[in-house]
């Protein structure tokens, strides 16, 4: 019997728990989960004789140690930033630890000692960051092997709400922690590089400079760049590539539209609003906007943003009731992106039925023989309800997968390391196929953005 | 014989060297001045035997000590986060200091320590801070004496060029330290207060979202908010107050084109440009431009910002040579804002025969008598040349004063200070006007944002 260990068993665990539940018994599983509370892993409760539910508090520094020391690998779906207390005793009790997340500069710091003991300490293995390394590895490691040389690599993920569940005018609902989506593209410029030439947008400017994008069976979408497209030059072994992009995607408008929470400052997260707790939508909006005893919010807002009469972003503010004199914050001490999130909570929320669509698109541009040839690469999943979504399914799976290989000796190289190598890619790649998580490759022309050359 | 020690002696320091110095026969003064170099002290050599010149390095610290020891009062005009080490040899040699500089949390830590050992820390003794606090406070309290309520106080400075210098398209020049104007408005969002609604605008908006100010005698300016305009409230004793507001002056299309920078990005500090080096100014500028294999950057350039053939604005930007192919940035691993510094001061260098010119005008709305009524008051100082600036002596004056005054028992309350108080704004007030620097004050209509009541 092998015990892994899950902390932290939130919505985005919901598939990592039923795929390594479903393999308990053949895999000789027992599965230790611990989270605040347990009375959702109700759910589960076909397989309970193959788990464990705990209810822990993770800075219960004493009882999580005692759990750790009796596993054999843990998976932490913790926040980011808890990891590394989690990777500490992991180090102590000599367990594997598996993480969909960053790897951290405190984490990367452990590499020689964990190295050292043998053990693996795999991270970045969930959807993005996660398929979306493994998958353009694959391909880029392909095109190596025959001889290419790469020229392109472009590379766009979005979690996005189902057609058929897609009924708001924003053709978007919170999928993933809506806090991390107000403060999308914060915190510095985006970086990347285009035939050569360096490219940097602040973030002032980012939803204004979308491009489009083309999704076989699910017409155009639109991405905005991602804040560091220059550092995965070096992790994917592309540095001397003359264009890398990595951006995330959105139904088309969406990114014009955030565009004026960002003008306005909304989005800001930096200060505590003035008595926050008493304003309505409406006195919100107006913090944003110049004094005037007699004009509307709404005269003020269109005039401040030059918004025309007969453009249908209007419609979009108006269904968010962002103008509204009863709808309360109601949150003490709130920023702006924290009074912003209140609100489009109430709009933007999944109900049980909505599913939830992820999508993810690669574009490999490169040079075989004198030629230049292009790959496209496209994945879509599709949710199945608002626990069994797409997102927890592209983060979970390949997390569980990567636990079993771990365990099964299929993954052997020691190191904090992420999923870049075909040791790991190509097993688990494999078996996400099996899931109905797999990619759609096509051959399409060569994008030169060097048009002259066309 | 009073000993003087005298930290930082560059160009902001001339005016105050200069009024010792002529003082310091009558005022029994002995004046040391400590620098990195001190080679341009030679300018007040008539006054060599009331002054030694020290080269000294701020972080040497046995030397720095060995002169506090010996002075009677040290002024610091050295950057603002050097003045705490200074502060704690005062402290520990019990001598009395004087800044320009904003209280920093350490410094006001101090204070207790400060006031038992009936030291005076004077602090926000310049311009702005200084000027504005004493002669705000002096009006303020003319005011309530009379039994005013005060409604309304805004408050406005620049460092502007003189209008007999002002020769360029953008009406402006570097009268003050370059990378604070290129960093200007940065840092969180600006907040004041208008007829008791508060208002939020963040860096983003800030350029866009002046007010225009007639200043007698030197015609229409613009103004963009300051970051914070809702501490002073309390500072002076303004809690009840509607409009609360301070701003910084330019000439008016100064800010509408600044905010091109901004949008673009130049002006962000965070990070560096890969190979800044090797740029010239026309690669600097596309580095934040779409990529295009045939359109001009010019072309560019205007798309993305809108600006039509006709617009007087893109003759500013022609101006400083943006798009040039020869010439460079020649920095390394600079941030975009000391790229654009670089490139700025190419253009907004004073000559040596330029005059600086500093404006600051208040605005006092109070309720006496059941009447709405309101104070205007304006001040301009214009520069010798390049050296005894304007700017150099609004700072460096009050400060000079305020030491003679310190020195000389007028001001005597201990303690980590700032002048808002009669005991020091009455006699710098009165000193400064006996050196031509004066408020011309009058009474004009109230200014009601409320117009419903007009």
């Amino acid at each position: 019997m092998r015990h892994i260990l899950i902390f932290g068993a939130g919505k985005s665990a919901s598939h990592l728990i039923r795929f390594l539940l479903k393999s308990a018994q053949s895999q000789e599983l027992h599965l230790t989960i611990a989270d605040l509370q347990v009375s959702h892993l109700d759910r589960f409760n076909e397989y309970s004789d193959h788990f464990t539910a705990i209810p822990l508090d993770v800075a219960d520094f004493e009882k999580r140690q005692f759990f750790v020391k009796q596993s054999d690998l843990v998976i932490s779906m913790l926040p980011a930033a808890l990891h590394i207390e989690v990777a500490k005793e992991c180090l102590l009790y000599k367990k594997h630890l598996v993480t969909a997340s960053y790897v951290s500069p405190e984490l990367k710091a452990m590499n020689q000692e964990v190295t050292d003991s043998g053990l693996i300490f795999l991270n970045e293995i969930g959807c993005d960051p996660g398929i979306d390394h493994m998958s353009a590895m694959e391909t880029i490691d392909k095109i190596k092997a025959r001889g290419g040389k790469m020229l392109l690599f472009e590379s766009f993920t979005g979690g996005l709400i189902a057609p058929e569940s897609d009924n708001n005018l924003w053709n978007y609902k919170f999928t993933w922690n809506p806090r991390n989506v107000v403060l999308a593209g914060q915190g510095g410029a985006a970086k990347f590089i285009q035939e050569g030439s360096y490219k940097y947008i602040p973030y002032q400017h980012l939803f204004r400079r979308t491009e489009f994008l083309d999704i076989d069976g699910y017409g155009k979408f639109e991405a905005y760049a991602n804040r560091d497209s220059l550092s995965y030059r070096e992790v994917y072994g592309l540095s001397d590539v003359k264009t890398m992009y990595r951006g995330t995607i959105r139904k088309i408008g969406f990114s014009r539209a955030w565009h004026v929470f960002v003008q306005l400052g909304m989005t800001d997260d930096s200060y505590k609003i003035e008595h926050s707790e008493d304003l309505t939508y409406r006195e919100f909006v107006n913090l944003f906007l110049p004094y005037h005893p007699t004009d509307s919010v709404e005269l003020k807002f269109r005039h401040a943003l030059k918004i025309d009469q007969d453009d249908i972003i209007w419609d979009k503010f108006l269904s968010l009731d962002l103008f509204s004199r009863t709808k309360k914050i109601n949150l003490k001490n709130a920023s702006p992106a924290q009074a912003l999130q209140k609100i489009l909570m109430d709009n933007w929320t999944l109900s049980s039925e909505d599913k939830d669509m992820i999508v993810m698109c690669h574009k490999f541009g490169y040079e075989l023989n004198g030629q230049q040839k292009q790959i496209e690469s496209t994945m879509v999943v599709i949710g199945e309800d608002d626990v069994f979504t797409a997102m927890s399914k592209t983060v979970g799976l390949p997390v569980a997968i990567a636990a079993l290989a771990i365990l099964n000796g299929e993954i052997q190289t020691p190191g904090v390391i992420i999923p870049v190598k075909s040791e790991i890619y190509v097993p688990v790649m494999k078996a996400l196929e099996e899931q109905m998580i797999s990619f759609n490759e096509k051959e399409v022309p060569y994008t030169s953005y060097n048009t002259l050359h066309l």
